[in-house]
């Protein structure tokens, strides 16, 4: 009655990260990874590590609005001092992910510079370290259109599929299934997150029993990044 | 190192749905169900047992367009047959989530007429029968804004919370976190997606270890559903 399931594990007690942090070494020395796990990391302690962190002036209430601004390739909305902008990276999220939660007064925390990257010096520090191959996902919590409340979702991927494409699969009824391309990788940073909270010192979790067809080489800019002219909503 | 963690339990196994069927007696009856659990239950199954399917003429290509302009109280974008549309609950979605999969030519399932009723039924004929609490979240696939690949969202609840308000606890410097409304809704059914597949007959999941806190009244009608004069998308 039952099928082979999936385990999301929370990994907690890693040390504060501080820039210079060899995030992938910590987690091939520490963490319970086992083959064909899916590493999810929060974009938080990513950024730390990479020491993209800045100073604002805690004082002037426009100075993170301007930080986001100064991050954003495109402003596509303003409602107060909430500006939902396009990065860089192409990705659409209010305040460009400057974050200034979780950090000290008077500072706030950038995106990773290539989340892609990033997610791979963790997958080939644990294969260099560990011998075992597993996927990355680097999390960060986004705003939607539409729907109210958080998600989790994936910035950089590295050994995971970001989507995977059932196109041309048959269906139980034996018909061709039109468009269903799934972003496993967000569905992997939202699994992730029910185990993490905001506040509970678990920044990384482990996603265990994800189809093994879905561990290949891929990227979050070149899958699930939507390009500019094939947007319905920009 | 690690700490109590999630485990998504694909059920398999179910009769095929017919209209008619009694979903929730079906689910106490045969799901390895326990206090505390999340059901996911894909909305494809509640849609066929509350015989919400219609004929379509499969040799007329513009038959799925109309019939899900007919479902929807606004057209918000059009793309050659897709329409991006907002249904009378309020969801946006493609084709007013009408969908021509998994089920008979000439035929098309709509979506429930009111999927947190359908919820509440499941939750309460599995309290009934089995005597334990659960939740229970109807999920369906949708595409998203600025981002590829389609994921499963909660389209309706019972018994768990839709947006977990974070907003006034402390961060992990003691700091007051600012809006941090986390839709574990959606992330729930994220998550059971990843074991469900689209065509693996794997249409109820089981979500065991979601924070108890979580286990509350809700409805994605009154927490999810982000108000027309809200929205910065529409």
């Amino acid at each position: 009655m039952t099928r082979p399931s999936l385990v999301v594990i929370g990994v907690e007690g890693l040390p504060e990260i501080v820039a210079g942090a060899r995030l992938g070494e910590l987690l091939a020395a520490t963490a319970p990874l086992e083959a064909g796990d899916v590493v999810v990391v929060t974009q938080k302690i990513v950024s730390k590590a990479e020491d993209r962190v800045v100073a604002v002036d805690p004082s002037d209430p426009g100075a993170k609005r301007r930080l986001a601004e100064s991050e954003a390739t495109r402003v596509l909305r303003r409602r107060g001092d909430l500006v939902i902008t396009e990065t860089r990276h192409g990705f659409v999220c209010a305040n460009s992910g400057v974050d200034v939660s979780n950090v000290e007064a008077g500072s706030a925390v950038l995106l990773p510079v290539d989340p892609d990257r990033s997610a791979r010096g963790i997958r080939d520090a644990v294969r260099a370290l560990r011998g075992v191959e597993v996927g990355v996902v680097i999390s960060d919590t986004f705003g939607r259109a539409w729907r109210r409340g958080l998600v989790d979702v994936a910035i950089g991927c590295a050994g995971i599929a970001a989507v995977v494409d059932l196109r041309g699969t048959l269906d139980g009824s034996g018909r061709m299934l039109a468009a269903t391309e799934m972003c496993v990788a967000d569905e992997i940073a939202a699994a992730a997150e029910l185990v993490m909270g905001k506040s509970a010192h678990v920044p990384v979790a482990i996603v265990r029993g994800v189809d093994r067809a879905w561990l290949r080489e891929s990227s979050v800019a070149a899958e699930i990044i939507r390009p500019y002219g094939e947007d319905l909503f920009r």
